[in-house]
């Protein structure tokens, strides 16, 4: 039996999302934009994913965009909104604690000249509104944050973006890159004041090798970074990943109710930190009030590689930092003022929706006997 | 039944590949970049993956990066490709019939200044070898030109490009968009002396949603177009489309012989020919001596949308230009000098390595009776 406790890395694919990609492949096969009624039919199942995911978000199909994945959509916003209002000002607001996805960009935008500031984030991961508001200026073109951190599952305020945009009446597109937030709590992008939300289908059980990004009606203009046939739009060419798309929105459309899977997934997060609590060598990095399905967490004494190994022998997968780039040294947990011994034992354990108590409670067992043999080792 | 003849757009995943994707997305769905066993499983997928490719190619496995694209795969080549070399001159050389994903590239390539030298397509539908190395001079960083040409089927001598490049010791590296190539013809860039080349997995029925890059070792600094995690080498952020990916690799190494495949198709084309002889309305566009798997047509005095709905109607699926534009007319066409009545009414017939006699019966049988039929509507 497995125990897969990595799912903020990527998910299985649940069998609503592996039967629709299933049907693309082999049925529904042709290409979207052939105009025989064989093309027709795939552009059905292409226009009826993007209502899936519009619906979810509480946006007009319109407003979704299918890339080939969520770091395409990403780079996508991020250089589209900033080239849209490039006469608008000079400078971009996000946190140091973004996914490399947008941090790179971010990288690359400030070696073209851009005035980037980098949120520092307070000792419960997220970015601190008064910090935000001193920053945002009428010269901000675009101010970008990820909804919950990969890492730690620490909640960004990001409906406090748009009040700082409008103080100050700043030019800013806002972005969120809500990959580790979407299908987890509700997040309508309209209500919050989001112009451009990315979205990623394998962090949801639809195949990798898809992502969204929705684009309200407030940015115009953003331009491609790819170029090519002008699928979506213009905005990702390429021939649609249609397999993929047809597997996330079926993956959306098999989600449970959102609110009730939450609140179901802070007592099986509970349960297992109360199972812990006897456990003087198990330290909780993530906040109180985060994601309740990303728990990071340190045994002391266990440096993470070789506690990631002694579970993986067990059939328990864990991660140490993010899944998305090997072997570093977390960077969200030191500016988290997480000390270097934590960080050096820390684990991220990640739930799904199918996530149960049993699986806790053998991972649980597990640490508990790695506290016990390793040590024996050292 | 449904007889499938557009199989340059896309094709119908085989069952392999099929099998290889759902293994991948219910199986072995970890995360390529996680450092539990359960993410190197994933990993050792996508390296098998690697391999075939490379075998395929006759290349190294380090020579071959996977994307998202065919599409995303050019523009890296391309963008890569004048990055790399952009100290050493100025002009790029490419020809009037790329597809768009490379064509449009060369545009914003022109708008930045470079010299983009368009090389006039022949009668029979390639560039002129002599015109070839007439433009190719010290100042070219880079030489583009695709393998076959998606809307006749003609094949471009691509080989010659390195003798032009090397005759004037020019700096360019050579890149080949040989995606309606690929598995039809033997297709070997090391000894072809190709830098880079693009393939892309849904023409040879694999999953939509993956290309590869093959780059060999006189290509270096090869930067990426998008930023993220720094998977492929850093060259392809994003998690990898696993699924797609492993479906690409057992579609590869599903293909039959490639040149006894391509002898059999060039009878299978003939035999149609054969059946259309007597029939004045028909005129075949592809020139005599192209890839097999594309024929270009026209059956005068019909439009070209009015055939495809017809025999749309009998299940029978076939394409106008390119089904990556929707609804163009073809510039390509026009480029041969095929004159605007033969135009309008031109399809394009694309074969896979499936199609049967039995399909081209139908086919044949239902464009004669088109002819009667809407002649007589006419």
């Amino acid at each position: 039996m497995e125990i897969y406790l990595d799912n903020s890395a990527t998910t299985r694919v649940c069998s609503e999302a592996a039967s629709a990609a299933v049907s693309v492949m082999t049925e529904i096969y042709g290409n979207p934009s052939a105009v025989h009624s064989f093309g027709v039919k795939a552009k059905t199942v292409l226009e009826n994913s993007r209502r899936v995911l519009a619906d979810t978000l509480g946006a007009e199909p319109a407003e979704i965009y299918f890339s080939h994945s969520g770091t395409l959509a990403n780079n996508t916003a991020i250089f589209g909104a900033v080239n849209a209002r490039k006469k608008m000002g000079n400078r971009i607001v996000t946190t140091r604690l973004e996914h490399p996805s947008v941090a790179r960009c971010m990288d690359v935008l400030e070696e073209q000249g851009y005035q980037v500031i980098r949120l520092t984030p307070t000792k419960d991961g997220t970015f601190d509104p008064m910090e935000l508001l001193d920053v945002v200026n009428k010269n901000t073109i675009l101010v970008s944050a990820m909804l919950v951190n990969n890492e730690t599952g620490a909640i960004n305020p990001v409906e406090m973006i748009s009040r700082a945009v409008k103080r100050v009446s700043a030019p800013a597109l806002i972005h969120v890159d809500a990959i580790q937030g979407f299908g987890k709590l509700p997040v309508k992008p309209g209500k919050m004041g989001i112009d451009l939300m990315t979205l990623s289908g394998h962090k949801v059980h639809a195949p990798k090798g898809v992502g969204a990004l929705y684009i309200g009606k407030n940015a115009k203009n953003i331009k491609p970074v790819i170029f090519g046939g002008g699928q979506e739009n213009g905005l990702f060419s390429g021939t649609e990943a249609l397999p993929a798309i047809a597997g996330f929105a079926a993956a959306v459309n098999s989600f449970p109710n959102i609110g009730q899977k939450l609140s179901e997934t802070v007592k099986l997060r509970d349960y297992m930190l109360s199972l812990f609590k006897d456990n003087p060598r198990v330290h909780i990095n993530s906040p109180a009030d985060a994601l309740p399905y990303i728990v990071n967490m340190s045994v002391t004494g266990i440096p993470s590689q070789v506690l990631i190994n002694y579970l993986s022998d067990r059939n328990i997968y864990v991660s140490a930092g993010s899944a998305c780039k090997k072997g570093h040294r977390s960077e969200v947990l030191s500016s988290l003022g997480v000390g270097s011994n934590y960080i050096d034992s820390a684990i991220r354990v990640s739930f799904s929706r199918y996530t149960t108590r049993e699986e806790i409670d053998i991972f649980v067992s597990a640490v508990n006997d790695a506290v016990k043999n390793i040590r024996t080792k050292l």
